[in-house]
């Protein structure tokens, strides 16, 4: 049995399907750690069956990850020029079966539903957890329901669809709907694996043992550090991340953890705010704006504990503009050859915000997560900025 | 220097940039074999690098190829079970940085073109190939420019433009613009790396040495065949994956090639049609319809070509109608979790044509090809037959 704790009240209990939040002070719990002996698999094929031993299963089912993670590290070569920045790579979490980073939890929370029996799962989503959650459902051959909010974009809503889910659009406040799922999952017996559920954060541990994997244990012992970028909404994700690397840690495998740094939009930035003023809690950001669509959550569920864990850490938040996030965009696109979601182009701008501030270490290794592909944002696209002309094939030598 | 040549009229010549078909009889021309001694380099950490001699690259370059392939072989357990099917796995291509096949052959194209000092490169497409060569041109940092025709979605416009390509929607006959394109590109020093680019073909071979290292030594020395089902449109795709298997039979990896089969719509069938009435040519296919249009090519370059490796290998080819296609779309994302285009569908309705007439045979091993993401043909969903419904959050009780 799965044990969850509280990390603000100490608090221990063990996991029950649908209640993932401190009885005392109402935080998301997480997976408390198990005396069990861990040991790496080196020849397993994936990160994720090599570190098995450190994911909330019984056993790891590879035959239900549709091939998850195994995700390339990109060096951004012309934007290293371009800006003259030490080394800067982005992991590519676009390359994910779903095209997002979300399936890295999915297919844990998925295969824990399975082994405690469950019939039914559910996931509240405003795009890329509502296909993923779908997929990974249709996967394990179980019935998934979505609650989506009344003007997520059609296109998001038949990509989740297509797998067979039940979708609900939504009108009402998104944080209530939050509360509401479980509600609902636990009169109905569905589990809700929602943006701070205890395993879906445990499945997004994979994405750092990867990029250790990739960066090599030179890197970490290195005088200067690892920085990791990582586009923040909920903070399962960049929570999920922390644990990875504190895993690593704890092997002995990283003398030090990366310093990580959590990135959202000016125009919805809860947590950076709270970050920067010092405080504990996160307040309800007024009149969340942000092209950065993926990452604009006004009430975090995870804000509190990643206020924490970064502050112990080391770590920091920071927030962009609009227009840092369109530039940061383009140049990925234009530069790098990867269209990612304007959400992804966060870390890239928050990394150029820190080198025009002068703030970047000399030899410090920067690794940016990318978490969203462009394929789901079109609507993040300016097309007046782009390049597309007509002509007719008589006619085409004239238009060149 | 690469030396092509062209099969039907055994004729050989140096490769030169801006001219890829015979100058006897028209055909594309395939790179030649050359005698230089190949190993694989076992430890080398992706197929592209392990089999880079078997590339017409002086040197494979991998901070060019955007993390292409590694890309999963996945068993499709609930429709084995459902329909009874011996191994059936989909080698699911969607998983490559621009989320189709295309990235295999561009990443070869593009490393051709700069060892060749090329400054401007271009193709035409209806979709996929655009995204696909504007990102590595990005990567690469070379200018592209892209043909596209009138009619393409504006998503997929949208979508190779943002890479930074120069688009030109273009009023006209497909079969006419990819002739002038060779054209324009020998006027305005332009690489036109499109559909059966020779280069483009080699990149393809990957894919095959891929599947080869996925299923094993073992499953080719079986007395039931291993079986790959591939959707055809240009036919450069199947050419290339053919010839892959031939280095692997050359290699004595594989004691004999796998059985090759072609997938058309039956809307837009002109090899099919020519497959099966024994024909060496290829008609022009009237008025071409179908859901899956990444394979609406009525004039196939690469047609006679592909008739004649799959006579001479013992591969064939089938048409799957649109309630077939539509039908296996459908299953591909609710049973497997597999969001495709609908081309990528056709692989499974051909698989489930041919048990329906009992012609699948017993222990057969089948691989699926999928070429490309669901993320962009939006408009092949149905939307009608999914399940999506409204409710206000204080009424959503009533709405389950």
């Amino acid at each position: 049995m799965t044990t969850l704790e509280c990390l603000f009240c100490d608090q221990r209990r063990p996991f029950e399907i649908y209640d993932p939040f401190c009885p005392a002070c109402g935080a998301p719990m997480l997976v408390a750690p198990t005396r069990s002996r861990k040991r790496i698999r080196r020849t397993a094929p994936t990160a994720a069956e090599r570190f098995a031993d450190f994911l909330p299963l019984k056993k790891y089912n590879p035959a239900l990850s549709l091939g998850v993670g195994g995700t390339p590290l990109l060096r951004l070569g012309s934007v290293i020029d371009k800006f003259d920045l030490p080394e800067v790579l982005a992991k590519n979490e676009t390359a994910n079966p779903t095209a997002s980073f979300k399936d890295r939890g999915t297919v844990v929370a998925i295969q824990k539903a399975l082994e405690l029996g469950v019939k039914k799962i559910g996931t509240i989503s405003t795009g890329n957890m509502a296909g993923s959650t779908a997929a990974y459902a249709a996967k394990a051959g179980l019935p998934c329901l979505v609650f989506v909010k009344q003007d997520t974009p059609q296109d998001k809503i038949l990509a989740a669809a297509v797998y067979g889910a039940t979708i609900i659009k939504v009108q009402g406040d998104y944080g209530g709907l939050f509360r509401k799922s479980f509600e609902i999952g636990r009169a109905r017996g569905i589990a809700f694996m929602n943006s701070v559920d205890p395993f879906r954060i445990e499945g997004y541990k994979v994405t750092s043992y990867e990029i250790f994997e990739q960066l090599g244990p030179a890197a970490f012992r290195a005088k200067a550090p690892v920085m990791i970028f990582i586009p923040v909404s909920a903070a399962g994700h960049l929570i999920g991340l922390l644990r990875g690397f504190l895993d690593l840690r704890g092997l002995g495998l990283i003398p030090r953890l990366p310093i990580i740094v959590g990135v959202q939009a000016s125009g919805c930035a809860p947590i950076s705010r709270a970050f920067r003023l010092g405080k504990v809690r996160v307040e309800r950001f007024p009149n969340p704006h942000t092209i950065a669509h993926a990452i604009s959550n006004p009430t975090p569920p995870g804000g509190e504990l990643a206020l924490r864990l970064l502050r112990e850490s080391g770590g920091s938040m920071m927030d962009v503009s609009e227009d840092e996030i369109h530039r940061a965009h383009s140049l990925m696109a234009a530069k790098e050859g990867i269209f990612c979601d304007p959400a992804s182009a966060t870390p890239l701008a928050a990394v150029l915000k820190l080198k025009r501030r002068g703030q970047i270490l000399t030899g410090a290794k920067s690794v940016l997560i990318i978490t969203g592909s462009g394929l789901k944002a079109m609507e993040g696209l300016e097309s007046a900025r782009l390049d597309i002309r007509s002509a007719a094939l008589e006619k085409l030598d004239q238009a060149l």
